[in-house]
């Protein structure tokens, strides 16, 4: 089977990508509601909680694991892959490899929470790359809490002007690509597209998706399941079923159980 | 010693009030920064936490808590007070006592975050002083995170049109009185005020900080420190460092200590 996690609900808008483009394998999806959000914490707190996280989602026997978190991409990778003996793959390596392919002018922009921009971890694996890109890094805080309080429709004023605010540093360094470096921006790409026309958007949780299948693929371990898939949260169940569909673009059809998540 | 813990920083505004009225006293300051924020979570985390919380401060044998969050204040003073044997004071009850007194109209407005909105604590507690008051409540989830995220300048625009969206149920049931539910809030009510012009803002963190005081009186437990404040976080010492002074108006002046609250 294929672990999944995030800090809360966003990790869902990759689930739904792997959904598609690995219909037969079994996935556990982990959101840690409980202590969401990740991105305004400190390193330290963050690598605690995800390698709490993984240890839980051990329990499952994975094949693989995706961190659909951009903000644990970003500053444990190195953590977990020392504790634990099996593929994790964060969306940060991915997601930069797809930018640097799509950029024509070579000015890459890449938007997260503060713990991502602080990391730097676009830009070092960017740079890594190609030297001689012109990344303009720009951290959003309020993206998060703007989508888990439900300002998302197409035309939201108060997102509208946030997304004016955050982005006006990309609109000005001239990039015609944007990183989406966390799983909650698709659900807001209706905004930040406004604010910047014509830039091209890279969404972390697919290109996270889609490197998940090449690793597959490359040791042979997929196609082990049957489609199904279970839930997994530290908080509320019902409050995560509710919502759920907005970043799945479907119900979840399934039970939703709660895990004591300080206990791993 | 005063024991005063919130979910972050915003209890600190009730700190700030404490130092002024009880300038005498030792205090210590928990803020649970590594698992803020409390207001979107379930009720079950809810108390989970703020039992914890308390734990922590029963260490320093304190005369007497403050609650200085409106979440914890709505949703678990039962099972803290059945667990604990020093005075523990929640904000609900001083905050209803005072907005009762002040409204003329008899129409008063609660804003909180989502758990304190859902809980009903605030009309529960104004309908006992009063069965006959008309009492609009709305739930801002988006609050704590413009104030953490220091959307707070004066003429800030993307607060404004929060607060516009947020409070145009209090204006419409035409209040004279709003109850700020949480101890954030006081940050913005330069904006809030522009959305509810004439209208009498009763800061919860205020009102719990003169109950603290009258309850310290009566219990004849009142100046047995010599004024000094310590904090505590369960993060980034750093991180609170830095913020602190927006919400206590003034630095910390002294050390922030972390700890490892699941512990407790």
């Amino acid at each position: 089977m294929i672990g999944i996690f995030d800090s809360g609900l966003g990790g869902l808008t990759a689930l739904k990508e792997l959904k598609e483009i690995l219909p037969g394998e079994d996935m556990v999806y982990f959101g840690d509601t409980g202590r969401v959000p990740y991105g305004t914490k400190s390193r330290e707190t963050i690598v605690r909680y995800a390698l709490q996280d993984v240890r839980f989602l051990r329990g499952f026997s994975p094949e693989a694991i995706l961190v659909a978190c951009g903000t644990v991409s970003s500053g444990a990778m190195k953590e977990l892959r020392e504790s634990f003996d099996f593929p994790i793959i964060g969306v940060v390596e991915a997601t930069a490899r797809s930018a640097a392919n799509v950029t024509k002018n070579g000015k890459i922009g890449v938007i997260g929470t503060s713990a991502t921009i602080r990391s730097g971890s676009y830009t070092t694996q960017l740079k890594k790359i190609n030297p001689d890109l012109e990344i303009t890094e720009k951290a959003c805080p309020l993206f998060v809490s703007l989508v888990e309080s439900g300002f998302i429709t197409d035309g939201d004023e108060v997102t509208r002007l946030t997304c004016e605010r955050y982005l006006a540093p990309i609109r000005e360094a001239g990039c015609d690509t944007l990183i989406l470096g966390c799983t909650h921006y698709p659900i807001i790409a209706h905004e930040i597209s406004k604010a910047l026309p014509g830039v091209t958007l890279i969404s972390s949780g697919k290109e996270g998706a889609l490197m998940l299948r090449e690793i597959l693929e490359k040791n042979e371990l997929k196609g082990r399941g049957n489609g199904k898939i279970n839930y997994y949260v530290s908080d509320d169940p019902e409050g995560f079923s509710q919502n759920a569909h907005i970043f799945l673009g479907d119900n979840i059809g399934g039970d939703v159980k709660v895990v004591d998540i300080e206990k791993y």
